[in-house]
């Protein structure tokens, strides 16, 4: 019997799941679930070293968060749903790492030193903030994961865990798995404004929880392409948000097709075309709002499935910080 | 019936206790211990944050520490003696904090830039050590302390953690204490060489542990009045560590005085004051190394009051935490 290798995925509590979630990871983990052994973080105290001025916000997500799970499919019998700050053990193994990397190796970072240029905060960054590569190794390590699903963006942050991990078995005894990084090409699904990334902050996401009509209102707003003035022009179906989104959500290949060519020949107006994919959209993110309704007339069950995946998250990173104390010698009382 | 004020003090368990920290620190404690509320905390955390390569002298340097302390007097019915280590939620709070507080204060800190400096970190500066202000911050806010005895050159520390508690307690609600310098003239005793402090590293200390003849062989090489060549030549008895010592453990002010004035006029030479100032340190010293002595026979009694001590402590800590969560909202399970 082979054992199952091990994942560690989440996200930060800091609003509402859209599409491109679904699109860049919650589609991957729901199908990852079976086959792998599926930590998912819920990382509210990353979160806060960037909204540590409205913690209710990071708070309120937590659940808003654990809902999208559930009712896009992921399994709490197979994947298990821990919230970071329950699991105290993960700033103690934080402390810990923090003397395995230098403030030096910190700055180069790259994802973090474009997050702080993004963020504008200067030499005003919190320590919080500045440290946050620390904290993820901790729960990458504290999890014992063998990988980690990222984009290549996240590429460094994966390489600097596993230096941070080499670094504390070298000096200290084996301790901690290397992690690997899980590198699918993410697939990003565009804004409707057709910016390259859907977000919140931009403005340009489509909710899972937004409503059959705000779904129609969204996609009618929808960029396409610039060029065309007239329906009766040749319309470019190539990043075109309409195609992609269809591409993404739609399972008739062949409508597709048929909706592209009649688009480059100036066969069909936009408005056509966005009608269809609001009912696409809308058929794909019905089921996903009944299954949230369902959770949310239950909450206290949602809670105790969160409470349940924590305390099975806990155990394993405790199971990790005894290997740790003995091996800096903390395991004072034994 | 008014509350005793809480003091919280400490050292990092990295060698053995010597005389300097008996003038500078442990002396006073002792007479601290009855009129306030003592924590002691022995900050093996800290320690390992420029000690992470040696993590076996941290160990070996609690019980030493604690040994100490027993011997000097610290009594454990009134001062709780504490190990930072097993006190996770000190870490829980420190990643809090961390939060409170930019990069660019941190680097401001003159004590950690003069420490940085003396180490020759450089960039290379690990992020532990780095940030081990925040770390001291939530050591004193966690035990809710509202003063720290220390000298002129820590003040920065402190206003630094009064700082970090104010900024949290203005965003999330009255949480800590404002903690406060209890700023005494900490007198320093200088080392046998004459430099200025009395230093482990400095190898010119003499410990509390030191045999009878050790102590008289370093008396014996101990640094006086360079000018004096001949014991008839007059002799300087203001900074000459013979009188700065005599002055710091004999009594006898009388003796003192006529030692002084036979020096000044030339008619004592420096081996006759010596042999007195060992005789006089061995006689401060022996009720102490036969104290340690005792303990020596009986570590499991030791253990037990370290043991009861960090419990204790960590009670107040976890109270805080109970504080700390509601205020940042991550009280998620209640």
């Amino acid at each position: 019997m082979s054992k199952k290798e091990r994942i560690l995925t989440g996200d930060r509590p800091t609003g509402p799941l859209h599409l491109g979630h679904y699109v860049g990871s919650l589609k991957n983990r729901v199908s990852l679930q079976d086959e792998y052994e599926q930590f998912i973080l819920i990382a509210d105290i990353q979160a806060l070293t960037d909204n540590y001025d409205n913690p209710q916000k990071i708070k309120d997500n937590i659940l808003e968060l654990m809902l999208g799970y559930l009712s896009v499919g992921i399994n709490p019998e197979k994947s298990t749903i821990v919230i970071q700050s329950q699991v105290p053990e993960l700033a103690e193994l934080t402390v810990y790492l923090m003397n395995m990397i230098t403030v030096a190796q910190l700055e180069r970072n790259p994802t973090v030193k474009n997050e702080i240029r993004q963020k504008g905060y200067r030499e005003n960054v919190p320590v919080g903030f500045f440290t946050y590569p620390i904290s993820q190794a901790a729960d990458i390590l504290g999890f014992q994961a063998n990988l980690v699903p990222v984009g290549e963006d996240q590429l460094p942050m994966i390489e600097q865990s596993r230096e941070i991990a080499r670094r504390f078995n070298s000096l200290y005894g084996q301790t901690f798995v290397e992690p690997k990084e899980m590198l699918s090409e993410v697939p990003r699904l565009c804004g409707i404004d057709g910016k390259e990334k859907m977000s919140k902050s931009l403005n340009n996401a489509i909710n899972l929880n937004d409503s059959s009509d705000a779904v129609l209102e969204k996609v009618m707003k929808m960029y396409t392409d610039p060029t065309r003035v007239r329906a009766t022009d040749p319309g470019h179906t190539e990043n075109n948000p309409l195609f992609i989104y269809l591409n993404a959500f739609h399972n008739d290949k062949k409508e597709i097709e048929e909706f592209e060519g009649r688009y480059r020949l100036g066969k069909v107006g936009d408005i056509e075309v966005k009608k269809r994919l609001a009912e696409i959209l809308n058929n794909f993110l019905e089921p996903i709002r009944q299954k949230k309704k369902e959770y949310e007339k239950n909450i206290p069950l949602v809670n105790s499935i969160l409470k349940k995946g924590t305390e099975k998250g806990r155990g394993v990173v405790q199971q990790t910080m005894r290997l740790v104390r003995k091996a800096v010698k903390t395991d004072y009382f034994g």
